[in-house]
């Protein structure tokens, strides 16, 4: 089964397009967590067993986890750990956004998916394809390019004009025509610009989107599902992250989140 | 003192451009640290004693002790330690080649300037300057931005025409004429590509630039120094990593860098 597989057939089973963002930031956490000697991991399991069934991917952005020094690494590994035992039926991406020239992205590899064993990884394009190869060679993992980012400024470079497109419609155009080779290659493009977002579903045709900015970045679900489905009605993971592990339900907030995004199919 | 002025003081100090690379992979490491209990901080700390004397600068890539997960991450934390202990005057560099969302950088600045201690740090520009401001901020910080990597496919969106000048030159300008303003920024520059280089040295004045390519991947000291210095004789650090810490002497390697580099001044 192909990794994109592996999320489709969650997100089938789960009725979801839902990915729980485990950005769980130490200063954030309720303070029963807190006290706690696995502060991270121990809210982290409390969050998956509260919203696993409305979720088809978790994403943990690994920053949260590096600001705590090897503790917080240890825990995030015990989180993927944990993943892996109990739901190993559901999609796991690293937000790491790494990129470095080919010989040390093998040990990124390495790190990401073999010694963490996430399923999937987000990688920026600015060294090209030929850096990022140990990554898009390896067909049983996925390799989500950033395209056009969520946040205000995305603009400054993404916007520049190349022979009459923006670039980030240029990185769309390459990852899906000569990067995916090995069909394991997905695009992050934000909720906070569907417009964008419906001039790269015209260009990529069914290609998975990882869609951070939904919740506490301001995006809205109505315009991402309308730019963002592909014919098949499914190809994107619409990420929340802080509006659902710090809500005062995270279930009823994951569950909330899973309905909207069904209403709009 | 600005953290650009602790490099050229390091720089004056030991008559030297040369920054020795801690890309210490673990599979490369001599049988006897390999045994050690340390491997990775041991052959460090080796190989720190064997060159500091000719080092204005040490930089390690992050990617070689991930792969062994958060023991690895142990032993850089060891390593930086180790540094800022006995040679707090060398400037030293985390290549980690970070950029998120500006929440999630805030995550990143306290992972690598405030828990782990190094004194810069290298990044990716495609999310723009908004979104790198918690790194731009930290004035006491180095923020050394990817601008022509080293890789042999550098070009696939580096040589996309802007405007009539390359990406390169875009991001060149941007980060020498709008971000430096806490004069903290570098540009990584890679020493394969001498004629980039002269161009970006013509655009941006005195910056400093973080030069890989040299050794291991081939680039040629002649054309760096002929390209990249600035008009004080200085603002570059030239980084080689492989060939000196898996030479039969790092020592001897290190110094022949070292006086190699000088003798093109």
């Amino acid at each position: 089964m192909s990794i994109i597989a592996k999320y489709n057939a969650r997100s089938d089973a789960a009725n979801s397009l839902l990915c729980v963002g485990l950005d769980s930031q130490i200063e954030h956490l309720p303070e029963s967590f807190r006290q706690n000697d696995l502060p991270q991991f121990s809210f982290n399991r409390w969050i998956i067993e509260q919203t696993a069934g409305y979720a088809a991917a978790f994403k943990a952005n690994i920053a949260f986890y590096e600001a705590r020094g090897t503790q917080g690494l240890h825990e995030l590994q015990l989180t993927i750990n944990y993943l892996r035992d109990r739901y190993p039926d559901i999609f796991t991406i690293c937000d790491a956004k790494r990129a470095d020239i080919g010989s040390t992205n093998q040990a990124y590899v390495q790190a990401i998916f073999d010694v963490m064993g996430f399923d999937a990884v987000t990688l920026h394009p600015y060294l090209g394809r030929e850096a990022l190869q140990p990554f898009l060679s390896r067909a049983d993992k996925g390799c989500i390019v950033l395209c056009r980012t969520s946040n205000p400024g995305a603009g400054e470079f993404q916007d520049l004009q190349v022979s009459g497109k923006p670039l980030w419609l240029v990185v769309a155009e390459r990852v899906s025509q000569e990067w995916n080779v090995n069909d394991n290659c997905m695009l992050v493009v934000g909720a906070t610009y569907p417009d964008e977002m419906r001039q790269i579903r015209e260009t990529v045709g069914d290609m998975t989107f990882l869609v951070p900015g939904i919740g506490a970045q301001g995006g809205d679900i109505q315009a991402t599902m309308r730019a963002g489905l592909n014919k098949d009605g499914i190809g994107i993971i619409i990420n929340a992250s802080r509006s659902i592990i710090f809500a005062r339900s995270p279930a009823e907030t994951a569950r909330s989140f899973r309905d909207d995004i069904n209403a709009h199919r």
